[in-house]
C-alpha cells in the first residue's frame, strides 16, 4: 500500500480519482452562496449551545493553545459574561464548563482565532444551488481585536456594539434586500472584485464597495434610524476587510458543496489552529490530517518582527481552497506592498498554483492573465508529486495573547499533512 | 528655424526647455483638485452667456460638424428650449444666433461631443494648490446619451431629471462634505482606482464606487428628501461611467497648472471635436494645433462596424495628457475586454507612453509595473522624435447625428499636429 501510495500511480483507481475530481470541482464551481439572514450564533448555527467556543482550525486542546488564541478565548468569556476578568476566564477555560470545537464541524469559519460564541451575531450564507448553509462571524476590523488574540475594554465594546447595533441593522438590510431578490449574491462579488484589484483573502477594498453599494439603498429604504444607519455606515466604510467574512463563507459554501466525494483528492478544508495547520480531503471525510503549522513571512508593523509572530492561524485558508485568495494572487498586485513580494512573485504564485490544482475556475477570472480562471481545486496527489505546497497570504498575529496584529505575509502549508493524506487515501481507496 | 526643428537639437536653449518641462511637470503633479460645488454653468462659468454653446475639441465651424456634435448641439438646442425640434435646432445652429465655443476656452471640458449649455449643470473643480478653477458637465449613462449625439425624448428628459434633481441633490452634498473637509479631494480618488483595476478614462468602476463611498454619509446626513436620495443613489450606482467627468475636470486642473510655462514642451490639452483632433503645448500659450481626427480601431456593439463609426471625438484625452488613462492602461487589464487587446497590449502601450514623456507620476502608480508612476507630461519633441503619438482608449459614437455609442476602443493622434507644433515652437524660441 505504502508503495503504491509513495508512487502515486494508483493505476487501479485512476479513472475513478479523475471522475471524482472533475465531479468535486464542478460542484465548487457551480455553489452559488448567497448571504441570507443574520442572527446569534446560538440561533442560527445548530448545534451550537451555551458554554461553547467554535475556533479556527483543526481541533486542539486547551492546553496546546498558542497566545492569540487564549487570547481571543479570554475576550469571548468576558464578552460573553462567563468571566469578568483574564484570570478567571483562563480558569474557566481550562476547566470542563467550556467546550471547544472547530468551526468547520459546524459548517462556520471565522478568520485568525476565529472564536465564534453563543450570542456573537454570524452571517448565514445559504447555497442556492445544493441548499447548503454556512456560518461566519463579523469582521472587528484591524489592529486591536479579538481575532488577533486582544481582549481590552475597547475589544469587548466593539463586539457588544456589534452585537446590539450592527446586527440588528444589517438584520434589516437584509430583510429588505429579500424583498427584492434572494439575498446578497457573493460570488459576482467576488469575479467582478478580481478585475478590481483584490485577491479577496487580504485585499477586499473593491468587494467591501461592492458590497456597500449593493446595500446602500436597502439600509436607506428599510425601517432603520437614522442615527444607527450612519453608524453602521462608518464602521463598514472604515474597514476595507469588512468582506472577509463573507469571502470566507464563500469558500466554505463552495467547499462543502465539493467535500464527501467518494475517491476525490480534492482538498475542501485548509485551517490553521494557531498551532497546528490542518485539512481535509473529499473523498475522505471530516478525519483532519495535521501537521506544526508554519510561521508566515512577513511584513512587520513598527516595533515587530518574525521573533514576535505566532504560527499560522484562521480558517482564512477556505479562500485559496475555493480557488482564491493567495491562488489569485495575479490578480491583487497591489497586495504585494501588504504581504510582502513584487508584482512578478503574485503572478509567479499564482502561476505556481495551478500545477497542484484540479482546474481553472469558471467564474473567478484574471484579467492580467488575459482572463484565465484562477487555479482551483487542490489536489493531494500533485502536491506530494510536484513537492509544491499550498502558499497563502495572510495576517500575522503576536505569539502572546493580548496584543493583536503585528504584520501580514506569505506562508505555506506544510507537505507533511499532504503525505499523511496520501497515505490514509491509498489505505482507504488503494487495495 | 526649420532645420532646427527638424533636427530637434534646440542646442541654445536645451536647457532652458528641459527646466520649463521639469517645471511643468512638477506644476501638474502637485495640483490638487478638488470638487467643490455644483451649479448652473450660466451662474459657473466665467464668460458663459444665454445662446453659447461650449464643445469639445479645437475650434470648428458648423458647417464642418460631424453628425454627433450635430446631434448634440441639435438635443441641447431642445433641451434649452431654443428650438421644439430638429429642423428648427439646426435652422438656429446655422444662424449667428448661437455662438460655439470649445470647452477649453473657458477651463472646461466635456466627453465625446462635451456639449454644455447655459443651463445644464456642471462640477466645479478647484485646483487647491494652484487656485483655478475648472468645469465639467455630468455624466449621462451610456447608450442613447447626448453626448455621443443622441437627442429623443429619454435623452431630453434625463437631461432635465439632472439638471432639477441630480443637481440639486449633488449641490446639498457637497455643501455637507464642506461643513467637514475642503470638498472631494479627486487625486486620492484615482490614485487608489489604479490600484484597483481602473485607468479613470474608460474605466471607473473602483472610482464611482470610491466616490459614493465618500459621499453617502453626506447624502444620508444632509436634509435631503428620501425619495430623490434614492433616485440619485440609483442613477450614480447603475452608472460606473460617473467618474469619468470629475477625472476629465481633475485633468484639466493638473494641465491647466503645467500651462503658460515659456520654453515649455509639454502639451497641456488633448481634444477632438469629431472633425480635428487638436492640442496646445505649455509653451505657446492658447494657439492650436489640429489635424483631422483618426477613426478608433474598437469593439463595436451588436449591428455596427468601423463603417459606422464617426472619427475621434471628446475632451476626455485631458486624462491621457495629465498622465493617466490610456497612459495607465497597465494599471487596468480588465479594460481590454472593452478595448479591444490583450493584457500584454495593455502593459505594452503604458510602457510605450515613457518614450514620449517627460516623467512618471508621483502619485499615480501601478501596481502591476512595481508601483512605477504612470507616463506624465507628453513633450511633443519625444513624440517627433520617436515618431510614437499619443495612444488612447476611447469611447466611439455613430457618425450620424441622433443614433449614440456604438463601440469603444482605441486610437492614436495623428503625428502631424506634433510636427506643426515643433515647427511653430522653433519659429518662436530658437533664434
Amino acid at each position: 500500500m505504502m508503495s503504491t501510495a509513495t508512487s502515486m500511480t494508483f493505476t487501479g483507481v485512476r479513472e475513478l480519482i479523475e471522475e471524482a475530481n472533475r465531479n468535486a470541482v464542478e460542484l465548487m464551481m457551480e455553489a452559488d452562496p448567497f448571504w441570507v439572514d443574520i442572527g446569534l450564533a446560538r440561533n442560527m448555527i445548530p448545534g451550537m449551545k451555551e458554554g461553547m467556543l467554535l475556533h479556527a482550525g483543526p481541533p486542539i486542546q486547551w492546553e496546546k493553545l498558542s497566545g492569540p488564541m487564549r487570547g481571543a478565548i479570554i475576550g469571548a468569556s468576558i464578552y460573553e459574561g462567563w468571566a469578568s476578568n483574564e484570570i478567571e476566564a483562563e480558569r474557566l477555560a481550562a476547566s470542563d464548563q467550556i467546550s471547544f470545537a472547530p468551526n468547520h464541524h459546524y459548517n462556520a469559519v471565522g478568520p485568525m482565532a476565529g472564536i465564534i460564541s453563543p450570542n456573537m451575531p454570524v452571517f448565514v450564507i445559504q447555497d442556492r444551488k445544493h441548499d447548503h448553509k454556512v456560518y461566519s462571524n463579523f469582521n472587528e476590523g484591524l489592529g486591536k481585536v479579538l481575532r488577533y488574540g486582544a481582549y481590552s475594554t475597547e475589544v469587548i465594546q466593539r463586539l457588544t456594539w456589534m452585537r446590539d447595533i450592527l446586527a440588528p441593522t444589517l438584520k434589516k438590510t437584509i430583510e429588505s434586500v429579500k424583498k427584492q431578490k434572494d439575498g446578497i449574491a457573493l460570488k459576482p462579488i467576488i469575479s467582478q472584485a478580481l478585475a478590481m484589484g483584490d485577491e479577496c483573502h487580504n485585499r477586499h477594498n473593491a468587494a467591501t464597495s461592492l458590497l456597500l453599494r449593493d446595500l446602500i439603498p436597502h439600509m436607506m429604504e428599510s425601517q432603520i434610524d437614522k442615527k444607527d444607519i450612519l453608524s453602521c455606515y462608518n464602521f463598514i466604510n472604515q474597514n476595507n476587510f469588512t468582506f472577509l467574512n463573507l469571502a470566507m463563507a464563500n469558500g466554505k459554501a463552495m467547499c462543502l458543496a465539493a467535500h464527501d466525494i467518494k475517491y476525490s483528492t480534492i482538498v475542501t478544508v485548509l485551517a490553521r489552529n494557531g498551532t497546528d495547520a490542518g485539512m481535509w480531503v473529499s473523498g475522505l471525510g471530516k478525519r483532519w490530517f495535521t501537521a506544526p503549522a508554519n510561521v508566515p513571512r512577513g511584513v512587520w508593523f513598527p516595533g515587530f518582527s518574525e521573533a514576535d509572530a505566532n504560527p499560522d492561524i484562521g480558517d482564512s485558508a477556505i479562500t485559496e481552497t475555493a480557488g482564491y485568495g493567495g491562488f489569485a494572487m495575479a490578480a491583487a498586485p497591489a497586495i504585494v506592498s501588504w504581504v510582502a513580494g513584487s508584482a512578478a512573485y503574485a503572478v509567479q504564485n499564482t502561476k505556481k498554483m495551478y500545477e497542484i490544482t484540479q482546474t481553472k475556475h469558471r467564474y473567478f477570472l484574471i484579467p492580467f492573465l488575459d482572463f484565465q480562471g484562477t487555479p482551483t481545486g487542490i489536489d493531494i496527489r500533485r502536491v506530494v508529486r510536484s513537492g509544491i505546497v499550498p502558499t497563502i497570504n495572510t495576517g500575522i498575529a503576536h505569539k502572546l495573547a493580548g496584543i493583536g496584529q503585528i504584520g501580514a505575509g506569505i506562508v505555506a502549508f506544510p507537505m507533511e499533512m499532504f503525505k499523511q493524506a496520501l497515505k490514509s487515501y491509498a489505505e482507504r481507496y488503494v487495495q
